[in-house]
């Protein structure tokens, strides 16, 4: 294995070279690079680590400042010292996941021919796949189980992940707002944005980076069409209403008379500076393949047979793109599987970002899963 | 007022030269032509006629054979002989809106100073304009109150505003599935849609006919979204779920692997034959500018003070594009200002589509309220 190459406070790069990676798709990957963050102190026993996963669009950086940036981590309402998930006691990890564009092995990095970047030569990856990559990397940080795994949305497909392929490393998780296969109406959603980006003649096959073109405007367009999933009609109402944006009547044409416009433009422009429209394609992609069930034989429950993780399962009302009865279901399987679980339904018009928010519900259920669980571990101060 | 150009039996256009068009944006059209289709006999007493209003993407055909596509019009469910809009009974008008692509004048439509066509010189239109060229239409027909105007989605916002404009010629209006304003959420899907069609390389700022190019990639695209949006997420679990399209197995690649894949970019690639970008433009902007209650100082009721038509509002438990709660605001407005409404929600799966689809509880209801309404026109037979 080699050293770490530590790049400063702002997080690490590792590179796995004791294994190579096996694949899904069947291709493998010989040298797996995956960028990550840790904050905290991992203690004697090495019992008090947490991996938290990210999102679709998220990063290695859920607290402090994300140097990319410069503003805060995208979890610091949860993740810092003296906060519900308190880095003076326990040592979180998030790493950027495969596929990603955050520094991690994706189609930006180059191919090991030397032929330049891999583009839509990367294979194509899973859920199961970034979980395999991140188990690589606990194992390269010499921790046998982890405290917890947890993570919301995509994050959450990685935490159900981690407890059905490597329960045996996991004595707590959290998936929130997620679901144990993709729906329909989601995948729908994400070959929307596919399409957007595949339609952009900036998009050169995958090889922008020969012209150094971006496909921006199917990027935006595709962030456009998933933002609107990620609030709630009532949210959007709330917020923007019918308002207009920095004028008294509309202008009779095509530029951004209403808020939401605005809003929703902006949300898009400023995506583009930060994401890779190739990553976007595969995370996705692992997304929409991601289905638990079907590969225990349609069997949701013998995915989590025998576990002896304790599970704490979190939807929100409003959220319609894992909407609570994916979480049912979920719970479901979990209490066949005779599991250790604990559901709760948290009461909000936020839509699904609410696990990304302002959310007292939610953090007091994840500090009292958290305490509870750290006593059961031998946690308690 | 010119002679009606007759061009058989499919349909036919008449040109309004009587009145030039006053627009809401302020700019004046002088000759309006609105393509339209006429079902039965108007009565001796020209008091069974029905005005049919389409949505966003239909056309004059809702009966018969459409001639461009040789397939059946978009609401035979409903309209035909015998049937609940009863063309043996009614006289069943339907025109093409001002600003579509169906004939009538919109953006494809030539220049009065034989410059070529509008493209995006063509004036924003609104659903007020929409109407007032109807009502020129059914002023040339020499019909003095029309016995219903009805219709869903943009059709209702259609009969919304017959019914607050012009409510003396309006004995009847049945609004379905739609909202008397656009929410923000419904804007903002919208606006995704327009900058689809904004961001493809072909749409050459919408003089896309000069180069005989058109943006395809980026109309199918704003097709696919919004076409998610017409569907709940039920219908979409229920008719596609995660099932593979011709294949046992995923191919770990971006082709459509599954069913809704494949589904939505056929929706996507087979309406851009019929569909103009432009028009789209024009049309999603007339709906996201509509909201009654704004034109009467923020007072719904206001819109419809003293009126005597009889309204049948409708709505579906699985619309989220125009959930119920619209319907119930609408509701609460006709009933504050006294009108004469009934209301009903119909259970149903199959999301905002389901006006256009096999919803035996929505026909019966138009069918009582058509004949409580006829007998009180004294159209009984």
């Amino acid at each position: 294995m080699s050293a770490i190459k530590v790049d400063g406070d702002e997080g690490q790069t590792v590179r796995l070279e004791r294994a190579a990676l096996q694949l899904d798709c069947g291709a493998t990957l010989d040298h797996v690079e995956l960028a990550y963050r840790t904050y905290g102190t991992l203690n004697k026993d090495k019992s008090n680590a947490i991996l938290i996963c990210h999102a679709l669009t998220g990063d290695q950086h859920p607290a402090g400042i994300n140097p990319l940036t410069d503003k805060e981590g995208w979890w610091t309402q949860v993740v810092g010292p003296g906060s519900i998930i308190d880095t003076d006691k326990y040592f979180v990890i998030c790493s950027n996941v495969l596929g990603g564009c955050g520094g991690s092995t994706g189609p930006q990095s180059d191919k090991p021919d030397g032929s330049g970047p891999y583009g839509l030569d990367f294979p194509v990856i899973t859920i199961a796949d970034m979980v395999r990559a991140q188990n690589l990397l606990i194992d390269h940080l010499g921790i046998e189980t982890l405290f917890c795994v947890l993570g919301g949305s995509m994050g959450g497909m990685q935490v159900l992940q981690w407890a059905a392929a490597h329960g045996e490393r996991v004595f707590s998780a959290v998936p929130i707002a997620t679901s144990a296969r993709h729906s329909s109406q989601n995948i729908a959603f994400h070959e929307v944005g596919r399409q957007a980006i595949l339609a952009d003649a900036d998009f050169e096959g995958g090889r922008y980076f020969d012209s150094g073109n971006r496909p921006r405007k199917g990027l935006a367009v595709a962030r456009m069409a998933a933002h609107i999933t990620y609030l709630s009609e009532a949210a959007l109402q709330r917020k923007f209403g019918r308002n207009l944006q920095d004028r008294d009547e509309v202008t009779y044409g095509f530029d951004a008379d209403f808020q939401i416009e605005s809003y929703l433009r902006h949300q898009g422009m400023s995506f583009v500076e930060r994401f890779d429209a190739n990553s976007y394609l595969y995370i996705t992609r692992a997304m929409d393949y991601f289905d638990i069930a079907a590969e225990n034989g349609g069997n949701l429950a013998a995915a989590f047979k025998d576990s002896e993780t304790r599970f704490c399962v979190m939807s929100f009302t409003s959220d319609w793109l894992f909407p609570t009865s994916e979480s049912i279901t979920l719970v479901r399987a979990l209490n066949a599987a005779g599991a250790n679980v604990s559901f709760v339904e948290i009461e909000s018009d936020k839509g699904h970002d609410a696990f990304l928010l302002d959310e007292p519900e939610m953090h007091a259920t994840l500090s009292g899963f958290l305490a509870s669980a750290a006593a059961a571990r031998g946690l308690a101060s």
